[in-house]
């Protein structure tokens, strides 16, 4: 049974995103998803630690994606433009999985278990930031505080995105979200303050 | 064993830090607690529900007040503002427990299942504050980005706070990462930028 299966990762990913969400994530077993996808369960075991992971794969190879584009930028970035547009430069792996995200977003939500574990990679994406900021010579507070915001940024643009029935992509709610930021922390959020 | 016993809340905080700083948190069990402060298991948990909750205690109480600050700020406030002088408003509860606090945090950062629940704490008081802005009008996004936004602000300024030598203020340590956070937000970082 060790032969190549074709897009397991993904049959694997598509099957136990359907059985989360028929019968929720607790009545599903790894044997259930695997049958699904035409597949062993070994098979299963070789891509993913446990039912949970199938939901955070993506999450370690976002982190060192968004890791390298801050490094990387240009010199003289400041340090908020460098996670802003390492953000938006996630747009495309998110637009191609757009209906796999959204049905994700509303199962971890729901579950206390995998909204621990969804707090969890973002703190761990926040401190790898941050590293990936001082590295730049970013001052630590600077540093500390950049991450954090950022990570604000992209949860409220991700959520928009999620819920948005015009499917606006992903660049285009983190533009705006960085806009409301810079209003917020100058003070200038009258035009979008309905009263009080 | 039902007479009423004095500062019983106080003295099995204090007892509990005292063993997790010692002996760690795991090997900590509640009976150790409560022979330590003099107490028996059965007033230990007429306070906490268990070892764990000796830790996050106060959070309840933190949301409540800061909820109520943000709903009582004068009207036209900006959202930004009234989180802002919610949080510095805590600085006198926080101030009388520094070396708890200082503790507490050394203990949490170094104990994931701690971690998890104090981002848990977190999260809790993000959609709180959300929810105490749109109260007072504030559009959804504004409220959430602010909500989220302000929380950085605390957790960066609660760590300068913590580890600070020359022990300035929770409010004073506030206010420098609020000036930091519109730095940012606006690009004008370069004089925090050491390089790069």
């Amino acid at each position: 049974m060790s032969r190549w299966e074709p897009n397991a990762r993904e049959r694997l990913q598509q099957s136990a995103m359907e059985l989360y969400t028929e019968r929720g994530f607790d009545q599903t077993t790894v044997a259930e998803i695997a049958a699904r996808a035409g597949l062993t369960e070994r098979t299963f075991f070789r891509y993913f630690a446990d039912k949970r992971e199938v939901l955070f794969w993506g999450s370690a190879m976002l982190q060192d994606f968004l890791v390298e584009r801050v490094a990387g930028a240009p010199a003289g970035t400041p340090p908020m433009d460098a996670v802003t547009a390492a953000l938006e430069a996630t747009g495309p792996m998110f637009e191609e999985r757009r209906d796999f995200a959204r049905q994700r977003h509303a199962l971890i939500v729901g579950h206390p278990e995998l909204r621990e574990r969804e707090l969890i990679k973002l703190a761990s994406l926040a401190s790898a930031l941050t590293e990936a900021l001082r590295g730049r010579g970013t001052a630590d507070l600077i540093a500390r505080l950049t991450a954090e915001t950022g990570l604000a940024v992209f949860k409220v643009a991700f959520e928009h995105w999620v819920h948005d029935p015009h499917e606006r992509e992903l660049p285009s709610h983190l533009r705006d979200v960085r806009t409301a930021l810079e209003a917020i922390a100058t003070g200038n959020t009258m035009a979008n303050v309905r009263h009080g």
